[in-house]
């Protein structure tokens, strides 16, 4: 081993995703867990999948195990265009290509556009993913708070005005933690604010698809007037995470740039899992599998919040999402959620600590995550109500 | 679009790869490729592969198709580890990850260990890929000559002591792009330089069980006194590269930094793929296919050395290598080979002009790499010919 210090300085202070590791944890017990970020197990097309990988493997085998390029499988590539052009409204110079998850989307799109000490704006909390790629290219991150209709934009105008941001990192739909999803004004005004002020936005959107509720509200990259929006997507809670296929769409002259670096990275995304999501795409209807999808999801969410109404103390409060994964919950000020956590361990339910979707991972938090699509429906009232009765006992 | 500098100062020189760029050029076209880096199409066991991937998705679909962890599909990592340890003489504090192909493996090992502006030496020629990953850390590259047993390591030595050098990289066995195969002389020798001059060695072997000729060497990795050398091994010449699974092999420290740059970077490999590499390793015997692909590969290689030795001009020499999939030509002084490519394209065979594999891309050569592994048999005599023909001219 190297005697002189060992790692590169954009490494030195990065973490393992507490969120992941717990993910560890889950596996080896019968722990309850309200604290993934994965869709429903029950909802993966797994006969539909299984059909359609041997008739690849048989009809295109050679197309499928061999090299392919880097920007993706061309009808894919063509179906996620059609199926997004409109919510994009897709401009001319824009192109799409797929990427290994939407994760890679995001890190490429760092990668290729942030230098070092450059700002990048998130919400607070934001996705725990985002947070750590943006250190791993050490940028520098700038936190806003999500309010009930969104990032706090004021805010976000006072960083643009004062420091040295590269670009505004967003989950306007669902977010990822809260839930909360950004209103069509603020969407509208984050845009004249990064044309105002000259920066890129990413748009993360993973759960836009999965709304079981209220109305839906326009794609930032719809109101993209100059190809300064790169909009991440992903077949990871639509269809399938292990799979780990996403997208980008965004200018061309970006895109171009995020090849060369995807080229370095994994050379291209497995050509075989592209081919079998195209091949679902083109014998079944993605938006009837989509709609079973809101459906259930629409249902646990339900049975969570009236737990969470049942049960929770007092000075609790949660968001209602209309779509997406999570929500989030406030408890009482001076409630420490990480102490929170390894007591309900013991009681074999967990949660996401709030302290982890935070730029500073370290400061207690009184937030937490909570997941309704992974768990068993028959689950969620007893696991809500046994996180219920710890909380109690630590007021 | 941003009016202001775009891109990441680690970004603006990088280039596509010319031969991924060729790729596309010849997928559209019939020329014979003698360009490619991809193992023959017919070697892909499709059959089995369909048969297993419908199997995986039936029994254990909602594992194939969920969220899994970063590290890898448990049994295909202790699959990997039990091939290797013997070859690797895995050490105790050594851990074994799986990535997306090699190149990643490459990669997250360039940016968990290099800062900006630290030196890596690297073969000259060497693989385009991992010089495009050091770039976009903004590693220094510092290329020395390739020999008949293997890089130049007085020229090493001189490096390590007058530049800040932070790792050699090495393709060792049957060498991308020479098909040289590095002495076992040489591979002690390298290792007592990384001891002494306290830097780490990456070693890539991506092809070294494809030997149809001549003894086997030591893996380096084998001699590391010390936790230095990080092996980065891979499926895709022995498997399928479509389904893009390699993997790192290290000390456990530098393996945990890895990870959490994949984190970031995609999550995990798709969970799907690695059970099915690991499942076709139970189900039928990997060395015996590896020995049908050494088998075919020598074929091709004595057909196109004898195509070379029929047609090539006076002046023109090339490797013979004893496995792998290259082979390496030097032209007579003052052919240009960027030049003689156009020329050959138009007669409808393509390779690899020297200067994509080198440092300094930009500058002329007189060298050219040869694929046969791609190839079909029947067509290797008259690519070999038809090249001759144009070298010819050109003299």
């Amino acid at each position: 081993m190297k005697e002189t210090q060992k790692f590169a300085d954009r490494v030195i202070d990065l973490k393992a995703s507490a969120i992941r590791e717990m993910f560890k944890l889950m596996a080896k017990g019968d722990v309850v867990a309200l604290s993934g970020g994965a869709p429903a197990p029950e909802s993966f097309p797994t006969e539909e999948l299984a059909e359609i990988s041997a008739k690849i493997l048989r009809e295109q085998g050679t197309v499928a195990l061999q090299y392919s390029v880097t920007e993706g499988y061309q009808p894919l590539r063509d179906m996620v265009v059609e199926r997004t052009r409109t919510a994009n409204k897709l401009a001319e110079y824009d192109d799409t290509i797929i990427t290994t998850g939407a994760q890679q989307a995001i890190d490429l799109a760092f990668k290729a556009l942030v230098n070092d000490g450059e700002g990048i704006i998130v919400e607070r909390p934001s996705f725990v993913g985002t947070l750590n790629s943006a250190r791993s290219y050490r940028a520098k991150l700038f936190d806003v708070p999500v309010l009930d209709d969104g990032m706090d934009l004021d805010r976000v105008e006072q960083l643009l005005q004062t420091e040295n941001i590269k670009l505004i990192y967003t989950i306007p739909t669902f977010q990822n933690p809260t839930g909360i999803t950004m209103s069509d004004e603020k969407r509208q005004r984050l845009i004249d604010l990064a044309v105002k002020y000259d920066v890129y936005i990413v748009e993360d959107n993973p759960y836009g698809d999965l709304r079981f509720a209220g109305e839906p509200k326009k794609n930032i990259k719809s109101l993209d007037p100059d190809g300064r929006v790169i909009y991440c997507g992903t077949f990871s809670k639509i269809l399938s995470p292990g799979l780990r296929i996403g997208w980008v769409s965004a200018h061309r002259d970006i895109i171009e740039r995020i090849v060369v670096v995807k080229q370095a990275n994994d050379v291209h995304t497995p050509i075989f899992n592209q081919m079998m999501a195209a091949e679902f795409m083109k014998q079944y209807d993605m938006d009837e599998h989509i709609a079973r999808l809101c459906k259930l999801y629409g249902r646990k969410c339900g049975i969570m919040l009236d737990a969470l109404d049942n049960y929770f103390p007092e000075g609790c409060t949660y968001t209602r999402p209309e779509g997406g994964l999570f929500l989030w919950c406030t408890l009482p000020e001076g409630t420490d959620t990480k102490e929170l956590l390894t007591r309900c361990i013991e009681r074999k339910v967990a949660f996401v600590p709030g302290n982890t979707c935070m730029v500073d991972i370290d400061a207690p938090t009184r937030y937490m995550r909570l997941n309704y699509s992974a768990v068993a429906e028959d689950k969620i009232d007893w696991a809500v109500k046994t996180m219920s009765d710890v909380i109690r006992e630590s007021l």
